[in-house]
């Protein structure tokens, strides 16, 4: 087998075979293709796409790159989420608990912020003493006992997905669904879960700027899925705003803790409960979406949810104080106002330049490297729809600096202030499932 | 300047601006781009193609990318030709010296032959004593006192072409026009001329399968010349069969005295005066097409053009004997019939195949840097449209080893034997101008 030949087959149309495709990853994983064939392979996808057959195999290649987790030990379903990356996207943190408390088992191996996207890791950092780091033995152990762990990966996920990861980065051959669907999946299915709820976010601030491109995203994520033999839903939500009223890593522990204390805001509640409901039916532990709600309600009204958060800080070392006193999280020094400076209806938010503006304050890494500073941030005074005079704090920025002229003005722009009320969108646009 | 966004661009059907591509060849020449990059952009121009003012400053920066020749102080119009190459195409031989005879300068910087096809320079090699490295100023010098060199490129000729062009062989994009366009004019503006005759061939033993494909180079080759400040003409000729009836260093030398003894096949007498023609009026020795085949014919009647190939050989420290007594040219040791199976008309020949047959015996190069034998070949006994009968010779194998039944087998399987006289193809199907 030659890789020109696969190349020159995937650029007529042609479709690879399984063998082919197991072949092209082992080889380049081992060294043997070099990136320019890889790339020039990568950007002949990106026009031609991949068939079904080839998407899937082109996942599984990939995950059987590196470590796959044998989870078969701890009874029940295991169900995880995945998101595919919005601002102010923290639901993982009040979910985990809250699917936990009702009997599922939640294996969540999860990842690190880059670019205007926050990371769960990096936001559960903010917790003094909490870490992310355990041993394949002490993750399962942790998710039999207590049926929830929030780490990062163990040993090497999905090597070939790393460095294509990083080779599409330089190539332009980013935007390509089977490619991110590949990616997102060879890491995913690494953890051994045997279900998967899929939060797959649509607008400005997302990935995904459509919906057409959203839906066809997470076709593909629940058909890779199916033909792993795991069970999986997608849904497809909106990020045309920013998601709750906090972007920054302590900022959104302490939105989460509201949350879990059934006081956070309407739309972090109402996605949680919602994708918690998924879950529990995927789950096995009730019959149908609008039972499971009921349960997730009850679990966040009673403090259960509550509970198995505190849970869950204390088994991965971290201080549970925090729950009943947030302002043990770190706190920036300084609150510095982002105002309007006209008076109307918020009618659009560039999510995308909020969440660049938190990895400026030092909330967000630009590069792989970049230390955070866990304590800064936004927080939302204003959101689409709401009235505003000019003058009205629009974002209140949490700095460690007061030097953020620039991030001040950055904010300002990313408001549009408009005459009249935009269209609600949705929270939650459709549902695929396999 | 970040290649990624210039790759991004071409993705997206974007026109890149002369610095831009400037920029790109520059860098990847001095090293600074990857090759991975490289080859993501060379693929996305395969999909997408290059605007006419893209590939010709495509062209024109791999061109200064490294050395061009000035050949003001030769007085008189320079007039080159270039062949995209075929199977027993040895027209460049009796061409250089029929029209440096009627006074154009014709300074041919040639290459050797790869795959399938022969080269210039392999074919001048067997003649003893031949010598195709010259310095800049012998090679000057040359065309200033007889009008006529064939030599290989002295110093670097275009380096980023070099580089590119390897690239494209191993990543599945050799197959774009303007990407095979700025790799010819690179190298071959790189001489210093000022007019070039195009001779592109279209057929099954050539790059160009179509009219369509031959006709869309042949454009661009005198798009990017006209734009160069270079008078040009493009002939699109066929490749069905091979030109003449030999192919093989050592027999087309041969074939090459035939035609300038006046007694050449018919095809190759005809295309070398075509292309003659169009030199003499490009280098302003004829008003007209007309009068210029009448000089050539001439030319070749009276032995001028054969007296000036041995002033070629003499100043290039061959063995003019040669001329006299072509038997003094390498020999093989055995001659091996391929013979016909069936009777019938021959009524198509895939010529690409007697091209591999060629080099399989040893007279062309699978590799860079394969070594050659010079005297094997193929004889043509039988062409296009000529009767057979079973048994009849339809090739005589040249060869120096009798283990040849698989080259037997192949030159058989490339003959195919039908019933009717197939429709003659034109010599000669189009001209391209400016």
């Amino acid at each position: 087998m030659r890789m020109v030949d696969l190349i020159t087959k995937k650029r007529d149309r042609g479709e690879l075979t399984n063998d082919e495709l197991t072949w092209m990853i082992e080889q380049y994983t081992a060294g043997k293709i070099p990136d320019y064939q890889m790339s020039a392979f990568l950007m002949a996808v990106y026009f031609n796409g991949m068939t079904d057959a080839e998407r899937n195999h082109f996942a599984f290649a990939m995950l059987h790159s590196g470590d796959v987790l044998d989870l078969s030990e701890i009874p029940g379903i295991k169900v995880d989420k995945h998101s595919t990356g919005g601002v102010g996207d923290k639901i993982s943190i009040p979910l985990a608990p809250l699917v936990a408390c009702l009997g599922v088992p939640v294996p969540m191996i999860s990842g690190r912020g880059l670019g205007h996207t926050g990371g769960t890791l990096d936001k559960l950092e903010s917790i003094p003493g909490f870490n992310v780091t355990e041993t394949e033995a002490e993750f399962k152990k942790q998710v039999q006992t207590i049926h929830e762990a929030i780490v990062s990966a163990s040993r090497e996920v999905a090597p070939a997905d790393r460095r294509i990861y990083a080779l599409r980065d330089v190539t332009g051959t980013v935007e390509s669904i089977p490619l991110i669907a590949g990616s997102i999946m060879s890491k995913k299915l690494a953890s051994g879960t045997n279900a998967l709820v899929f939060d797959v976010k649509v607008g400005n601030g997302a990935f995904m700027k459509t919906i057409k491109d959203a839906r066809a995203l997470a076709k593909a994520l629940v058909s890779i899925s199916k033909s792993a033999g795991v069970k999986s839903v997608a849904l497809l939500t909106d990020m045309n705003q920013p998601l709750g009223i906090t972007i920054g890593n302590s900022l959104e522990i302490a939105e989460s803790i509201a949350v879990l204390k059934n006081r956070g805001p309407r739309d972090v509640h109402d996605l949680t409960v919602a994708l918690a409901a998924q879950m529990l039916v995927l789950g096995g532990k009730a019959p149908n979406l609008e039972i499971a709600s009921g349960l997730a309600e009850d679990a966040l009204r009673d403090g259960r949810a509550l509970s198995a958060f505190k849970q869950l800080i204390q088994a991965q070392g971290g201080d549970p104080a925090v729950v009943d006193d947030p302002r043990k999280l770190p706190q920036a020094k300084y609150r510095i106002p982002v105002t309007a400076d006209e008076s109307g209806v918020v009618d659009q938010i560039d999510t995308n330049a909020l969440g660049l503006a938190a990895m400026q304050l030092g909330g967000g890494r630009a590069k792989k490297d970049d230390v955070l500073d866990l304590a800064v941030g936004l927080v939302l005074h204003k959101k689409l729809g709401t009235p505003v005079s000019k003058g009205d704090t629009l974002v209140m920025l949490h700095t460690d600096t007061k030097n953020v002229a620039d991030i001040v003005g950055l904010v300002q722009k990313a408001y549009h202030i408009g005459s009249s009320t935009p269209k609600k969108s949705p929270l939650i646009y459709e549902i695929i499932r396999p």
